[in-house]
């Protein structure tokens, strides 16, 4: 069982969408035992798009397409649908009623592209959209399934996990696919993939192996297909290297710095707050991604000026004057300032130089000190996290939060 | 001049990572005159690589490549470079010492995985990795350029911007390529199209009109490809688009409401800061993703808790208790918080549920306040956007950056 995906939009090819969508479907047609064999991604074309369509039923089972199907001129997916599967479109009802509902509840009133949303061709099964105007269609042609989705992410997503996924699980028999992610922080690739080269020389021959580096993480994907042993294979595998890299797993699958920090803090129903600066707020802003972090998180500040960090968090001013704002001695204040201040049991404080600007010589872009506090300890290390701006910050939280994660650990 | 850019990597064909590159090399090839004809993913599988460069080489002028080049076992771009362009391996010295200097500086010692990373096709010109252990490849190969670049963004990006760009702008001439991005904030994707509709009728023929709605943002893009008139045309179009839309327009290109409100803060030396509940750090996040931010944003409190609202903001217990945190009382009382509390001009504040849990029949899931504040004035609105947190925290955080922005802007 095989898919493509096809992404259609010319925003995708001159850059200015990053596309998501592939990235998504790709990980749910996984889930359900599906192998996507390729990503393809065409211009607002006709002819680019029936030859991918062409290509693609080659290929794949099933081609999962995105985008095109806006109200607007440069939307042509489903006139080109109608093309290659030699129909024509028809006024869908139920759709009309709907995007008639949609429209009227934001005080707009029906007009022929709003009306255009609700033809659908003739020759496809309408998915029906209950968050957008315009739907999901779903195609057979010579044994091969056309799904054409909206390219709106949120729309797409839904449509997928409430009628494709079920359609196509219902249509096909699920193969042994299997998926195990160990997720490292603090080692990089090369130096990962010394420390466990022994173990992957021995590693047995129906596990693949795939390194995922991301900035701060490195992931270990081991991968089993068309086994249906395949998880205790995985497993086996996974019981070794856990023994050799333990220091700088963090998590498992989908798991994040954030998420697993969460899950350690409710489980010891203890709080956390933080103190920002360089990071301006990204720590905050990971922690509460997590739904149900108001259960543990209590508040932040973002103290991007020295005089809030004397005034809010009680960094002594002297401190600031002779070690400099990113100093060991101001970022662990800091860190007990925000515990003080939020009565916390524990709390992350960051100061750095995000840069381009104000490196110095001593101290560079790119260097920042991390402080994470118990109510009876402090831990604090430098940093170097290189030139880039948006890298130090994303660094910097991945770091800081995993710091965290271990005193949390480390505290009875 | 076409190009075709193949993404390699199965972790992209399972979905574990997102391809930015692809986007980010398009962005870039097209400001460089370059049309991107197709985007294509493939697995870490020699044929369907040897595949894919086969049919890039039939539609493209140039093909850029990224992945498959880190030192572990699943990276195999370079043994198929090598059987693609009937070549083999050599060592190359200063790639050698590079990354033993790279090793060194980090503490560990030449292994053999770190050894095949100074190893290139004899056949391929080496653009050398000043910031990474994997050199960039160039190959030529019947008038098709193939480069060959590491999958790490930042590497890759240092590697495109300094030697793939300027030695593809001297090879070849730059056609007439024109694009210019009008961005809009607060109506819909329809209401937009309608309302714009006369206007789109009577564009001239050579300019092409895109669409590219992202949560709370639809930009409204307009090219003209092979005229050296193109810029003339946009600026004759835009100009009539611009009156009829202007309250919507909040900037335009790569403008984003963070960078918008940063450069107008920034000419009328004026200072912000945010006081945050459902958006948990994202606006002080963005604030500060803008280089430069330092000047006018001075700090941000987080406030999850209403303890915290009541403490640091100054929103008063018996409004909390008679209207609820989600309330315009309490998210005026918090902007006026701010602004006492960070001695600022001018101050951001949003109290919503984010959901998933929290919401109630009066206040569902989505429901945001929010509230903008110069010193002699407040701001605010209630809106509803929608049932996913990501999205709930990301809608608000554009809208209340765009709603700063006019209060500013509103200010004398």
């Amino acid at each position: 069982m095989t898919a493509d995906i096809i992404t259609i939009g010319d925003e995708l090819l001159i850059g200015q969408v990053v596309n998501t969508n592939a990235a998504w479907i790709a990980q749910k047609l996984n889930l359900y035992g599906f192998k996507v064999n390729r990503m393809i991604t065409v211009p607002d074309s006709k002819q680019e798009i029936l030859n991918a369509f062409d290509e693609s039923k080659e290929r794949s089972n099933i081609v999962i397409i995105t985008g095109g199907l806006g109200p607007t001129s440069d939307d042509i997916t489903k006139p080109v649908m109608c093309e290659y599967f030699n129909t024509s479109l028809r006024l869908d009802e139920e759709v009309y009623k709907h995007v008639e509902a949609i429209i009227k509840s934001v005080g707009g009133i029906m007009n022929e592209l709003n009306k255009s949303q609700a033809k659908v061709p003739a020759a496809c099964k309408v998915l029906f959209n209950s968050i957008g105007t315009a739907p999901g269609m779903w195609f057979e042609k010579d044994n091969t399934i056309f799904v054409s989705l909206p390219g709106v992410p949120f729309e797409m997503e839904k449509l997928m996990t409430e009628q494709v996924l079920p359609e196509l699980k219902s249509r096909f028999n699920i193969a042994n696919i299997f998926h195990r992610t160990i997720i490292t922080q603090g080692i990089g690739e090369s130096m990962l993939a010394e420390r466990i080269a022994g173990w992957e020389k021995k590693l047995h021959n129906e596990v693949k192996i795939a390194y995922l580096p991301s900035p701060g993480i490195v992931k270990i994907r081991l991968s089993v297909y068309g086994n249906s042993d395949g998880k205790k294979l995985i497993a086996d595998e996974e019981a070794k290297l856990i023994t050799i890299i333990s220091d700088y797993i963090f998590g498992f699958d989908n798991d994040t710095p954030e998420s697993v920090l969460g899950k350690i803090l409710t489980e010891k129903r203890k709080t956390v707050s933080t103190a920002e600066s360089c990071t301006g707020g990204n720590i905050s802003r990971l922690i509460t991604s997590v739904s149900g972090s108001s259960e543990y998180y209590i508040g932040s500040i973002v103290a991007y000026s020295n005089e809030l960090k004397i005034k809010d968090l009680n960094v002594e001013a002297k401190d600031i004057e002779q070690y400099g704002a990113v100093s060991q001695q101001v970022v662990e204040a800091m860190a007990l300032g925000a515990i003080k201040k939020f009565n916390t049991d524990f709390s992350i404080a960051v100061s750095g130089v995000a840069g381009p600007t104000g490196g110095t010589v001593e101290k560079p872009v790119g260097t920042v000190w991390i402080a994470v506090a118990s109510k009876s300890k402090v831990v604090s290390n430098k940093f170097s996290f290189g030139t880039d701006r948006d890298r130090v910050v994303s660094r910097a939280s991945i770091t800081a939060l995993n710091m965290m994660r271990k005193l949390v650990l480390a505290t009875h």
